[in-house]
């Protein structure tokens, strides 16, 4: 469970229906990627790193520092 | 694709029949991991880079620099 994605969402104030249209997906799926409920694709992973300008290590929960390495 | 993946165990003289057994799944899987055609999943991409002390970032290409912040 990658509880990130959610605080990373509410801290930017976006919907769930936002970010299933950034990432061109259902709100069902990514609601589930979440809780937890689907593992979240490598692509989809990058999306979010992306859109957050955060690391995928950050959004993994492996550290603390949202940073990414350039 | 995600050559990184081949490189960091070339690197370590590692094999890819190690590999699979370090993170529990068939030779073939990992191979497949290797070569792109199947996806890697965060809990595969998370044991990978404690095995190599990389960041998930530069396994997944996304930066140059290999380490992982605290």
């Amino acid at each position: 469970m990658y509880p990130r994605i959610r605080d990373l969402r509410e801290d930017r104030d976006y919907k769930q229906r936002e970010l299933a249209e950034y990432l061109n997906c259902s709100q069902q799926v990514y609601s589930n990627y979440e809780l937890g409920e689907r593992d979240i694709p490598t692509d989809i992973l990058i999306k979010l790193s992306n859109l957050y300008n955060v690391s995928t290590d950050y959004i993994l929960g492996l550290t603390k520092n949202s940073k990414r390495n350039k």
